[in-house]
């Protein structure tokens, strides 16, 4: 298959095209052409072309882009036609966010538990799922098929329940604990390190300032 | 100055050796050559280098670098030891989370105003800080010298209530809305589009499982 090949800035970029593609598809826009594209997102033309061609192109340019047609293809590609059963480890507002984000369902992913070592929080719902004790968590796994476990939890425990989850069954983790997991290869990991980013945004700040004295 | 020319990828590395030297530090680590230093970040020690000399390269290598010096001199570059006053827009599950998350004021970010449409949220406290109606955000980000706005609200008015920001002063968005902002030169945005990054997961869990097959 040709697409095992596609790099990781390719794959980073789709989910932005889908993006744009929805809420054009939500304003009725039918047809786009990759120059209309291009300065809507503030992307070269050439780029979109590139990358698009990645998957064959998504058809003919001269009447440019069906974007209806479009968005599912990338979709699809994302792999949001298919249903990925969740669960929440970390019952915070973090978590409770997560559980709340009202996406997740239309793009395939079920939010099917949630889990927490603070016996306060247990039998408390979020969405209609109860908040279940961390020692329940690996029967659950097991039994739900739960492919997607999204980590709120300090990085003190984040270790040692990615390696539980993975034993039992778990294939991807999106990681809000502030750090790296070392995970078996082939179990995916997407890292969300919120911290990381504002001392992106604060280094920026601060160089800007910089320049202007 | 020289630190002007130094690429968002080296910037965007930063705060992961923060991050990993904030741990060694804890953990009572005193000194750490680059080559310990790349086994433990799974990076090579010639990138480490390559970063470090950016900024002059942090001392001698023969001895290995002072973890609490470097700690503290990526800390400075990264703007950390500077107080910036932050505010946030939403006050929702997220909104809150990202209020109550500890790291802030160790890190320089003083939390002081958080802003919602919703009157049922209004004066509500988060961490001691009460919830105010979106109306009284022109005044206070002008009063109370604020210089980021953390954006935890829909797309639909993300947009608008940025540009209001923008106009009273704000320097810097932490942006969570799912759309891309468009703001003046100088306005430094860091988006954290969390819906981009599931998809990410959601495209390598399905690719991988096809590859098994």
């Amino acid at each position: 298959m040709e697409e095992r090949e596609i790099s990781q800035a390719v794959i980073g970029r789709l989910p932005r095209y889908f993006r744009y593609l929805g809420d054009l598809k939500e304003a009725g826009v039918e047809r786009i052409s990759s120059q209309e594209l291009s300065e809507l997102m503030k992307v070269t033309a050439s780029q979109i072309r590139q990358d698009f061609n990645n998957f064959g192109g998504f058809g003919q340019q001269g009447y440019g882009y069906n974007v209806d047609f479009l968005h599912k293809e990338i979709g699809n590609i994302l792999g949001l036609n298919k249903e990925h059963n969740l669960i929440v480890i970390g019952a915070g507002n973090l978590g409770q966010a997560l559980g709340n984000y009202m996406n997740f369902k239309n793009r395939g992913f079920i939010f099917k538990g949630m889990f927490d070592v603070n016996p306060e929080l247990w039998g408390k719902e979020v969405r209609g799922i109860p908040i279940q004790p961390m020692d329940k968590v690996e029967a659950f796994v097991k039994e739900n098929d739960i492919d997607i476990a999204v980590l709120t939890i300090p990085k003190t425990s984040a270790v040692e329940v990615a390696e539980v989850l993975v034993n039992n069954g778990i294939k991807a983790i999106w990681n809000f604990a502030h750090v790296d997991l070392n995970v078996p290869e082939g179990i995916q990991v997407e890292n969300v390190h919120l911290s990381d980013s504002l001392m992106k945004l604060s280094y920026n700040l601060e160089r800007y300032s910089q320049e202007q004295k």
